[in-house]
Parts: C-alpha cells; sequence; structure tokens
C-alpha cells in the first residue's frame, strides 16, 4: 500500500520549501545534537539518484584549523570574484557577507564519485552529468531536512575546489560538489538576503513557464 | 520573526523525502489541475539559486505529439544505451521500464539560460556549473512537492537534448537540464525500482560518512 501524504502533511512540506533560506550571517554557536545530524545525512542519502548510483560523500568539517584553511580559500577566490564587478556594484558586492565558514558548528562536503557503481551506469549513458546532479539532489534534500529541524545551511560556492581537496584529503578521482555550513541561526530572515539587499529581484514565474515549446518572454538583465 | 516548524511539519518533511520516487510504470491518466501544477512549479521557482540567478525556465508538455517525439528520443537513446552493457546485466536492463513518456499527463522540461542576470553571477564566479546546479535543486523541489501533492514525478535522462532542443524549440543558448514526467500514479513503490529489481542495493550510509577528511571505505563494485 501507498503512503499517502495528507494535506497538513503538503502544506507542512511548503511551509519547509518557501521558508529555507541561504544562510551566511546568522549561524550561532549551538552545537547541532548527533540524532539531528544524522537524520539530516540521511535525507541526502535518500535522495534520487542515476541508475540507484549514490555517488555522494558526506566529509563532516568541526575542527576550527580546517575551517580556517577553507576560510582563507575563500577570502582569496572572493577577492579575485569581487574584481569582476565593476563600480557600485563591486562596492555592493565587498559589503555583502556571502558564507558562515567560521561560525557554523558543522560544515559538510558533498562529493560525487564518477566511478561508483560503474564504469556504466543505467541512465547517465546519454547524459554523462547526471551524477553530480544527482549529488546536488542530496544537498538540496539536506537543505530543505535542516530547515525542518529550524538550522540554517548555507552553500558556499566561492572556493576554489583545490583548496577543499587539500583542507580535506580527496583524492583526485572525487569530484567535489559541494561545500555546506551547518547551524542553528539567530533567525531565518523572511526574504533571501540577495533579495532583502536589492541585489537581484525575484522574477515573476509567469515569464519563466512556456506551454508545449520555448516562447521569448523579457527578462534577465545585464548585472555587471 | 523567524517561521518556527513544529515537530510535526518536521515529521511530515522527512515522511516526504523518504516516500519520493523516481516513478516510470505507475502513472494513470487523471488530470493534474492547474492549481496543483501550479503550486509544484512555484516550488521549483523558490530553490535556492547562485546569486539569486533564477536561471530556470519550466516547458510544460501535453500534447501527444510532442510527447511522441520526445519518447522516439528515448527509444534510440535506450535501444544504443543497452549495448553499454554485457550478458545478463544487458537483458535485465531491457527488462526493466525507465519512462512513462506517453502515460504521464504533464512532461516538464527544465532549462538553465547561463546568461541570464549576468555575464558575472555572485557565487558563480569560481565554480562556472553552479547556475545548472541551482536548476537541479529547482527539479528537487518540485520532486518533493508533487510527493506532497500524492503525484508521480520520474526524472527521464535516457533523452539526447538535441531530440528536445528540436521538438521544443529550445534556443541553442539554452542548457538542457531535466525532462520530467508529472501525473498521479496507482501507487508508490515501498522501494526504489532499481532496488526492488535486484539492479543495486541501498548502500550503507556509513560508509558514505567521513569525520575531517577523506578516508577510503570499502564500496561501489564494477557493474558492467
Amino acid at each position: 500500500m501507498s503512503v499517502v501524504i495528507t494535506e497538513q502533511e503538503r502544506e507542512a512540506l511548503y511551509k519547509v520549501v518557501h521558508s529555507r533560506r541561504d544562510v551566511r550571517s546568522e549561524f550561532i554557536s549551538t552545537p547541532v545534537p548527533q540524532e539531528v545530524l544524522a537524520r539530516i545525512l540521511n535525507a541526502g542519502h535518500h535522495a534520487p539518484s542515476v541508475g540507484f548510483m549514490q555517488p555522494w560523500d558526506f566529509i563532516l568539517v568541526t575542527e576550527p584549523a580546517t575551517k580556517a584553511a577553507i576560510k582563507r580559500g575563500f577570502d582569496e577566490s572572493n577577492a579575485a570574484s569581487a574584481a569582476h564587478f565593476q563600480g557600485e556594484k563591486r562596492a555592493q558586492y565587498q559589503a555583502l557577507k556571502l558564507e558562515g565558514i567560521m561560525e557554523a558548528p558543522v560544515g559538510i562536503c558533498v562529493t560525487c564519485d564518477r566511478e561508483r557503481n560503474g564504469p556504466v551506469v543505467l541512465g547517465r549513458t546519454i547524459k554523462p552529468e547526471m551524477d553530480l546532479y544527482s549529488a546536488v539532489c542530496a544537498v538540496q534534500n539536506m537543505w530543505l531536512a535542516a530547515r525542518a529541524e529550524n538550522i540554517g545551511l548555507g552553500w558556499v560556492s566561492i572556493i576554489d575546489d583545490e583548496v577543499l581537496r587539500a583542507a580535506l584529503h580527496i583524492p583526485d578521482r572525487i569530484d567535489i560538489v559541494a561545500y555546506l555550513c551547518l547551524g542553528y541561526v539567530s533567525e531565518f530572515s523572511e526574504q533571501p538576503d540577495l533579495e532583502k539587499h536589492g541585489w537581484l529581484q525575484r522574477m515573476d514565474i509567469n515569464n519563466l513557464i512556456h506551454a508545449e515549446r520555448w516562447s521569448e518572454h523579457e527578462k534577465g538583465k545585464d548585472n555587471r
């Protein structure tokens, strides 16, 4: 017999989806209990994966020295990234806090072992990137699970893979998908940080939906 | 004030995560109401996106002729894919039903506009694949939203991008991330199809978790 989701449970799912945030500034030091972390990781492990490949691994980071090495990598990449923006946009970029590496009690590096259960993987034969996408689904499951635990998560993408590889001793054959910061928060913002700070606005969903074939809507602006 | 998720709501999220399936065989013809589809798409639109880029578009497919063109593409790619497997594994592959393109009332092609809100995108400067990963997060949000609506979703990855591009008139500058089949189902399986059919087993999560740095666990077998 199938599991049936009730209307109340459906509303709970939407509540979690719509209150999830990319957290950078609001982490507090309260430790994440082991059983809570285990539930979040287990949600990741129950993401869909191409050919049931389960290509993910989760490296848990808690030591300040490890975090500091990763933070140095972020600082370097972030300074280089700022230089891509011009004038006012650069000043705005530099004023944003984009990570909580040191403050978040737990870091999670999510990787993808592209050789696992292979070499031929059902469903990856035509679209080779599917294994990486499976690992991303695991990230999103964990993000929602964390929010359901009233725990914040931030995906820090401004770190060179080689920094994480060195800090966490990740072999060359393993792809790095994400570095996540995890922890309880002082608050969850009502809006995404970048929307709140006027970086970009939420797009109108009606401009993103197409019937039967692609249609040209007006959207997206030059954001240099 | 932050939105607080109750224990009951947390359990609802986990119920959805753990009962979600990649549906191929169980679609029924009951139409998906417009307001239900709108909620699912809106969950996709509220996925995290790098630099708040919102790079996704959703092309809705309902006409049998469009589905048939996509199905022909699947059949061709699937036959080519079977040839990669040897002996018994090939026979097993050929016996699996891997898509519900014609049966599912709605198809959704999820794309990624890599130029949107660019050319420089906050958070994509170091990891250029982040925009594609954002679109994958939208897929996973829709997958869970669909499950919360007691609607099945299947991600069909055995279709050449060029088949979808031609069938749906998608411009060359737009990347194709996923083709999803959506509809009510006769039942949700207790286990993933590939686990149920003995293709692969669920891995032990303890072999996927590493403390502070990568450690070599025994896992993954040659699956030719």
